[in-house]
């Protein structure tokens, strides 16, 4: 049911967070406005666009009811239940990524025993559910392993390391060896329902306590493994809408694949002003079966910076002397109430020089988080 | 009263037009939502914001109870009676461009004779009233002359030549000497009431039938004297906010000012992706009085095309084939109703290459527009 004014289709969207957010800010350029369903109407999505339904993304009449108001439905997170997916797709509701796609994105033992099956290089790897088999796993690789929950983390939350002294809490948890890091990248690649792929340039990005700091799409660094990693599990996996790879570069320089994630990703931020199209607008492009943007840099270099929440509150006092500091920043704020920690918009800079690029992306996004 | 999740400071805006709407997608990014004061909720800017009131930009108090909910009060286009500006400005709400600034792109007869007061360089003018006044200053000039509307004319409307044989119609008129123009130049800056003023580069605008079809930015054709007279203008009036200043240049190579708009402006579309800095954020940053951003250009060339009206209609079913033909556009359309002639969207391409980039940006416009 395409809009009567204009014709074109609705795109819906399960999640209101700043993905959605700038998922709708990229749709309006093309003659659309976004459909939200949103957990309140204070979300970050929900404060900017007008099509809001608010309900939980696993309560199936909210989102069927939501759903069927649309032309395609897609997610702005991984957290809607399976049952609810699957029963839109039996409703006639294209959704993208599919169900069967999205799966190794939500749960990842499912993931590693997919892609393992398939030979893709990934650290080992075992599901388990006491403390013995942990040791025994442990063992092998050698203490710490890491151990995460198999569904729903993100950000470093469900993500921890256990030592030879730690117990395992009760439950079913996936652990990894703990690989020797050198450098960690991530792929994002947008590809239609009718095949059609286009990979983004390989970013590097820099974590810390397990949270994303910053990324660097850097033209000069562009290690064609990854690329072709990632496009094959994009195949292996039928993903449609985008998918970001992220991925371990350890020191013989080798990879291994770590997460996925089948919507807008931070680390794909940067092609906002990075890129001739954003992940953004590829993602609404893709799910709509549209022809895909031109995924090319426009400056040799681009550097995005997360904002995250200070200890001292005083982001809107703030902002006017970061702007005048960084001029040529591109300055995003998700419309987040402050929280230590807490990711309230990103800081990206585009230009010739790497190392230049860096610090005043950093610089930007010091002086917006008072340091 | 800023915004109580965000402490962030609220920007309303008179009309709902492509405008409002490319200004609300830019001030996302600040963490804000434009509110706009629209005359319906079909209008382009009023189908992607949740902020919405609903009044005419004539109708006092509708303006009023509007620009009390708003830290800073400005416009989408010039057609607020100054009674209702000088009002609103006595209830203590900022407004800006101040009703002193406006007033001289509101009225022609007012611009012309303040600017030439002070020296700028215009063509040849009058304001008459009556058939024998044209047909004098014609005699002057030469016929054809030019008449235009004093207030209220756009894109080409409210604007026509006048020969010997021709009447002027009743009422009071604009008549100008017609140029013989060799090329048309715009210039859009931003300035802060606390004066910091910014000049992107200058375009190159190609109208016809009176319609700016094309905009072309090219960091290799940059008239400084064209620049310079824009600046002056801006302070001459004390302009805030966006300012474009169009341009003629004659074959002696002189400029003379044609037309002012304080607002952003078709001229001006370009800069969302061929400048660090778009004039719809600019003119969010400029009228909230925050430091300004670099205006400096992406790359060396960005061309805008207009997407007119077709006379036959299917904007939606060409979309995907544009989107195909050239991928690297980016493709604006602003959610209105298909009609010959309307200005439904714009299209921009970025490069090198002045006229590759003009071949490619005016594709994707014939593709879109079934040429």
């Amino acid at each position: 049911m395409p809009d009567p004014t204009t014709g074109l289709p609705v795109v819906g969207m399960v999640g209101g967070g700043q993905l959605a957010r700038m998922t709708h800010q990229a749709a309006i350029a093309l003659g659309l406005s976004l459909r939200v369903l949103a957990e309140s109407t204070a979300d970050s999505a929900a404060l900017i666009t007008p099509n809001v339904s608010v309900g939980a993304a696993g309560d199936l009449d909210a989102v069927r009811a939501f759903a069927l108001g649309c032309d395609v439905l897609t997610f702005d997170h991984e957290h809607v239940p399976q049952p609810v997916i699957t029963a839109i797709e039996r409703a006639g509701v294209p959704v993208h990524p599919s169900s069967h796609a999205l799966r190794y994105a939500q749960d990842k033992a499912d993931m590693r025993s997919r892609l393992g099956a398939a030979g893709f290089p990934m650290p080992r790897w075992q599901v388990v559910s006491h403390g013995e088999q942990a040791a025994h796993f442990a063992a092998d690789c050698g203490y710490p392993v890491i151990v995460k929950t198999i569904t729903g983390g993100y950000d470093g939350k469900g993500v921890w390391l256990l030592g030879e002294q730690d117990a395992l809490p009760e439950g079913r948890f996936l652990v990894e060896e703990r690989v020797d890091i050198v450098r960690e990248w991530a792929v994002m690649l947008g590809r239609r329902p009718s095949g059609e792929t286009a990979v983004y340039p390989v970013v590097e990005t820099v974590q810390r306590d397990g949270i994303c700091v910053e990324v660097i799409a850097d033209a000069a660094r562009q290690p064609t493994e990854a690329t072709d990693l990632a496009r094959a599990i994009a195949e292996e996996l039928d993903v449609t809408g985008v998918l970001a790879v992220e991925m371990f570069e350890r020191s013989d320089g080798s990879l291994l694949i770590n997460e996925l994630a089948m919507r807008p990703h931070n680390s794909g931020h940067w092609t906002i002003e990075g890129a001739r199209t954003s992940q953004f607008e590829q993602h609404v492009r893709a799910v709509l079966d549209w022809p895909l943007g031109d995924v090319s840099m426009i400056q040799p270099v681009t550097v995005m910076v997360n904002l995250l929440g200070a200890q001292t509150p005083g982001l809107p006092q703030r902002l006017p002397a970061a702007l005048a500091a960084v001029p040529e920043a591109h300055v995003h704020l998700y419309g987040k109430a402050e929280r230590p920690g807490r990711k309230l918009g990103h800081v990206t800079v585009t230009g010739v020089d790497r190392e230049t690029v860096r610090e005043r992306a950093a610089l930007a996004a010091a002086r917006l988080g008072g340091t």
